[in-house]
């Protein structure tokens, strides 16, 4: 598959009425914070992308912009142009922000300290100049891919190594800790203010597990959740969210070295992870797939398996906690 | 209504067979582990207190003691006696266990300076050597209770003031920390090990919301959500679970000057919650009740109103964060 060459019909996905539909999801987000929580506004995070820039734009217009507060929580990892489009976002919509760097945190926890033994264990001539990332290529048979470990020495050159599966689920822990740290600071500010949380999580993240449990999928409300990824940026276009952010490429911004969601999880462009989910949602068949794509066959049937895989693994981040019912009374 | 004088016929709430509901929770625990979550083993935070106890009794006896890693994670505001009776727990069961000190975080999150800047402004004679808590008394005629700042100086006595609602926001979004920061911990270790997080919450917590939002509400499996405290205390005994536990009081453990879950959250025995829990779900009448019991008809309809508000403004902590549903297709 040519991800460069391929041709997709996207008309399946349009909002057809952008008005009306930003229109019903400012009431949901009024009557949740106002009636069921109970609350005098909304704390967002903000992180620089597409999803957060449009519940911020989602929020401001339903709740006023002073009613909502923008956090941004960069630390010495991520981006900084993530913080500058962050900011951008908040000044867009005229809303009060807090940055509030999490690095020390982090430290706290131990965050940097774990990763960089492993990197450095794999690549003895790493130093702090050097970025470095993980990354899990998708395999054209098999199903799942091996983990990588990639690093961007001083000269800008690449070294990769495959790395053991326990080293694989020690790095992804310890960068889970980022997405729970930021959650926990949410709701502080949240609490505090008596403010109630809205989480960006949207419907290609949320069906495949690409978040945090109790990390970026600890929230009270999801506006977006059942909106796919390619619908974020027609709502990001309506609302008028800044060019940068709606042209640059979507990246979860936890490793030094900069990975796009692509490159991270999903292994296919965004639009073929929501035209997969669409057809298996609505059942469409192999060939329906077709008329609105160049995928070849063996294409779609290997992709619809690597999302099933996902949905199945991933079902327990979308439920409460497992209980045992006694059969006493 | 005198609590020490309090008579309560407490056989509605026996487990006829302990033998077999113990049975009966570790195939629970197995099945979800081994098979839903598909995971080697299982993570337990130990508090001290008798539901960590007995979730890791009942864990160890279904999965096997070298399948469990208990997690102690003191910080300096919490009891030192809670931390030789989590220790005592872990030998009892024969199970691993890591001392995580989580002081260092919580200082980093502010948790401290946050709480010293408040009581301090409130007691300017504060210092140090003071232990401080806040507590909801029970009000006889309204609903809701005036929260409380209480001091112990240092020659042990007790200094009682007021606080705004914004103070007492403050003070418990940023005790909040400390049980998402525990989380956080736990699914770090879980993770790396690929195991699950067994949650401790029980029935008389969870239906009233005394527990925090994705803080100890964060787990994977709550093997004893549907049990009544009392019930615990049962399991516990069968367990054999150490002595000290199962007599001292329960206490939420977050503040320097202890406090018991009663002052803090329950302003009534644990055993009244579980009756008056219990006779709300079963429907049982006002008359019901006092043949089990001595309260008044004042006392239980007070009572059960403040029960239901718990439950109605905890609803949102038992359910998946609250999403828009498209209506287009």
């Amino acid at each position: 598959m040519n991800n460069n060459q391929m041709e997709l019909n996207e008309e399946f996905l349009k909002i057809k009425d952008l008005e009306k539909t930003t229109d019903k999801i400012c009431e949901f987000i009024k009557d949740e914070i106002s009636n069921k929580f109970q609350k005098k506004g909304a704390i967002v995070g903000l992180s620089g992308g597409v999803d957060s820039a449009v519940t911020m734009a989602l929020c401001a217009k339903s709740l006023g912009y002073e009613q909502i507060l923008g956090l941004i929580m960069p630390e010495k990892e991520s981006s900084s142009s993530s913080q500058l489009l962050a900011k951008e976002v908040a000044k867009k919509f005229n809303v009060e922000t807090k940055i509030i760097d999490i690095t020390q945190i982090l430290e706290s926890f131990g965050v940097y300290d774990i990763k960089e033994q492993i990197v450095k264990e794999k690549f003895p001539k790493f130093n702090i100049e050097c970025k470095y990332r993980v990354i899990v290529p998708p395999k054209s048979k098999n199903i799942v891919g091996i983990p990588f470990l990639e690093i961007l020495d001083e000269n800008n050159e690449r070294h990769k190594l495959k790395i053991s599966s326990s080293d694989f689920l020690t790095l992804t822990a310890a960068t889970s800790i980022k997405h729970r740290v930021r959650m926990t600071m949410l709701y502080f500010h949240a609490e505090k203010n008596n403010f109630s949380v809205v989480g960006t999580t949207n419907k290609s993240e949320y069906q495949q597990g690409y978040f945090v449990k109790y990390g970026d999928g600890g929230s009270d409300i999801e506006p977006l959740v059942n909106l796919y990824k390619s619908q974020i940026y027609q709502l990001g276009e309506f609302l008028k969210v800044p060019n940068q952010i709606l042209s640059k490429e979507a990246s979860p911004d936890v490793w030094s070295f900069s990975t796009t969601d692509e490159e991270f999880f999903y292994s296919v462009p965004y639009q073929i992870v929501d035209l997969i989910l669409y057809a298996r949602e609505n059942k469409l068949s192999i060939k329906d797939i077709q008329k609105i794509s160049d995928l070849s066959k063996e294409d779609i049937e290997s992709l619809v398996k690597i999302q099933n895989i996902k949905q199945v693994k991933s079902q327990h981040m979308r439920e409460i906690p497992h209980s045992w019912m006694p059969d006493f009374t």
